[in-house]
């Protein structure tokens, strides 16, 4: 494995250096955001009267992790086997698996619970299930299972009502592995209104309980009732018949979140540093080292009232930049453009700037890691680097 | 850094593994058709009487590298110094670094030189030129650089009639760091027919030859002359005045190029292979473990006649499963869909299918490197994997 140079000289701590010192592009977390955006959900769910169970997708990180929960592990979702065992090499022993299980996935499966980890899968039809108390059977240790319920047709689950549920949860509950339901209001990424995100995240709700409710009518113990997303998180009102939230995007948030209005702009913890490598006065164009390998393809805010291109850009010290965009880009190439005719700045080769990415999950998962900084405004000088954090990465 | 389980497994050659093994999702290569793309623009290159200089960005690995020229290293470019730095490592003597220099990357490009590696910069600005020119005489080293020509409006670049590219000749030339121009025709990627990807290649050697010209004329010496993208690479008919021809995608192609007529779908080398982990029949909806993560955001095909969604897919052999397109991506799904109201395959749990994609630079840069096949049909089997191939991370 090749590491790439500027990661691995920010492994060697230097109180020294700063955001102009790694080579860009590289991509930076405020731990500052980070903790009040955790601490906000926190207060939340301990409002609502349920437990939290954070979706490490986004940071990916067990550096970013343990500002989760004072340092100590907590329960969490993740997105593949490779976070699920990571987090369990780093001492997390209540992991949900959030993707449909296959059976092919199921020997790493049964390895973590051998280890004590409390791995839960998901699933969401009858055959599912069947390999799942299969190899639970086989094995002589139930797979904690849980059963997707659709919220809102975003993706996968079943309806409620939909015939297969009890048998599905028969099928499990014979086999000891019948752990509850999920879901996930997926399409409360387009909720544009804070009535509508309410709305949501009411309909989360009553569709798990629904699902769960339908499933002890069956004769059918329901443990774990989890519902989420960040803007449902952030939107419930009541949590009735809910036992755990997750959420994964609210650590970092994003300029998709923020068009939703679930964030402020000032609450976005990630972004990525980039150097002015030229200009294009004729069309207006200012280049950066910064394309989409840098930022990813994301462009969750084309479908927002207000497309924020592939993104906003502050200075090195986190101020916006007024009226400027990244527009375009290209592998290793970015272009900002004034908005609406606004005034290009004056920016001149070698000026670094920070972009504010659209998609949070999708920018951080084009890095190896994160150079920390830790917010506190500077006067003259870039933000001191504190630390280098890296990522899990694969499946 | 924590090592993906599908990853290492693989590491440890094992002939009898095959594409049903590694858990997905995971990036595949074809080495037959890989080879095939290769020896097609080598062909090309031979017979336009100009040399090659592969861009290493959409494969980003030694091993496909070794490909290239029977084994040997050849000329290559790259888009970041840490491909640079690798393939250094692995014996490359002869880089160009294609993306816009910023001043402080040079003690990097600086050590690249002290180590006998010719590795040229690009640059555009008077301000570039004289910090270049600066840094080679305090190193004692010029550092070769071209100065990059736009050609088509599509990103950075000087017009070859700028007033600014004799000026910019002349410091680098005081200097002894002027080695030559290099353009790029990055609007080739939207010629939709042959013609217009004839006409773009014309332009694109015309515009170079001219800014060659007009620096010569100034009494400056430009030994380099360089063209190239995938898409005018195989169009081009005539490079006289060109020394050589860069290209990328070409090893792989993707779903644009088979979209421009560049390559036929068969001859995509890349793709991911994936598990069905759900349906939803109500939605006419197959649900894979392949989401964005492992194929990246970019849809590139979407502003083509035909827009084949996040990917086209086949079966594990290669055999293209008819109208079956990925129309969604999410981190961790991907949801198939029959096109144009056709039927729907029966794909139980478990089923493994490629999915071909878009753009494979993109989607390669999402995986940590490559299971690789040698494309020969198989009988009953799944192709057998002969090795991992480990991509360069990083900038």
């Amino acid at each position: 494995m090749t590491v790439p140079a500027n990661a691995t000289s920010a492994t060697n701590a230097d109180s020294a250096r700063t955001l102009a010192d790694p080579d860009t592009p590289f991509a930076v977390v405020d731990v500052r955001k980070t903790r009040r955006n955790v601490e906000r959900l926190a207060a939340r769910a301990d409002r609502l009267g349920v437990a939290l169970r954070p979706h490490v997708k986004t940071a990916k990180s067990l550096d970013v992790a343990r500002l989760l929960h004072d340092g100590t592990p907590c329960p969490v979702t993740v997105s593949t086997l490779a976070e699920a065992e990571a987090f369990a090499d780093g001492g997390y022993t209540d992991i949900t698996y959030a993707v449909g299980i296959d059976p092919h996935k199921l020997p790493r499966v049964l390895a973590l619970l051998r280890r004590g980890v409390t791995l839960r899968v998901l699933l969401d039809s009858t055959e599912q299930a069947a390999f799942v108390a299969e190899a639970s059977r086989r094995a002589g240790l139930p797979v904690p299972a849980q059963i997707e319920i659709d919220c809102d047709g975003h993706r996968g689950g079943l309806r409620p009502d939909a015939p297969a549920l009890t048998e599905i949860g028969q099928i499990l509950h014979d086999a000891g592995c019948l752990d509850g339901v999920l879901t996930h209001a997926g399409e409360s990424y387009f909720a544009c209104t804070a009535e509508e995100q309410r709305l949501a995240a009411q309909n989360e709700r009553d569709t798990a309980v629904a699902a769960a409710e339908r499933l002890r009518a069956a004769g059918l113990p329901v443990a774990t009732v989890s519902v989420g997303s960040t803007p449902t998180a952030h939107a419930a009102e009541d949590l009735t018949g809910v036992t755990e939230l997750r959420a994964g995007n609210y650590v970092f948030f994003d300029l998709v979140m923020a068009g939703l209005g679930v964030c402020r702009i000032e609450d976005l913890a990630l972004s990525v540093v980039v150097t002015v490598i030229g200009h294009r006065p004729e069309h207006g164009w200012v280049v950066t080292d910064g394309g989409w390998m840098a930022m990813s393809r994301d462009r969750g805010t084309a479908v927002q009232a207000q497309d924020q291109g592939y993104g906003l850009v502050t200075d090195l010290d986190g101020t916006l930049v007024p009226d400027l965009v990244m527009t375009a880009a290209s592998q290793e190439h970015g272009t900002l453009t004034a908005r609406d005719g606004a005034h290009l700045p004056d920016l001149p080769i070698g000026t670094r700037l920070r972009i504010l990415p659209n998609h949070a999950c999708a920018t951080a998962a084009q890095h190896r890691g994160y150079h920390v900084i830790d917010g506190a405004r500077t006067t003259n000088t870039a933000p001191a680097i504190q630390t280098f954090w890296e990522r899990v990465t694969g499946w």
